[in-house]
């Protein structure tokens, strides 16, 4: 059953949109190893704020995602950007109303 | 560009499986109306507690999925498990590094 990562990233002030162009950038690796969906966006009411959606195949592709070369550089770009406020879930489904 | 819905629910004390069988009851009108993604999903670190993550095509196709008679037959029979405890956020996404 699939992993999913829903979450939050502050980002440092005017920071935003260049946090989410790193996040955005085109990564085939990872639906190589899993990833089956990866949704980046933004909401004008919390400016300094990215949100995240993110679902694998299953928890292992998702830590499997973490030692891509590409990932690692993108974590290490990233991370001047970053107001270290998070937030967020992360669940394994249990189900999905489409698929039996 | 999608719409993003990633959601807590709360569920009276022992409701849980329930409300995650009805969220989980397979409803192929969702797809039709633009569904793209439903994932449901337990923690048992949070025992009371339901994970959502769903993908929509766009913001009106989530609206039009409100309307079907199977979703509001859902959302009825779920009420009386909810404790009336929501969290979590929605956006429209402004891209994913799985496509251009």
């Amino acid at each position: 059953m699939t992993f999913v990562n829903a979450g939050t990233l502050g980002a440092e002030p005017g920071k935003r949109d260049e946090l989410v162009a790193h996040l955005t950038r085109r990564s085939p690796a990872l639906a190589d190893v899993g990833c089956l969906a990866y949704e980046v966006g933004v909401n004008d009411d919390e400016p300094d704020t990215v949100f995240v959606v993110e679902i694998w195949t299953d928890a292992a592709a998702h830590r499997a995602s973490l030692e891509l070369p590409d990932v690692q550089a993108s974590i290490a770009a990233a991370r001047p950007l970053l107001s270290g406020e998070f937030g967020g879930f992360r669940f394994d489904a249990v189900g999905s109303p489409l698929r039996d």
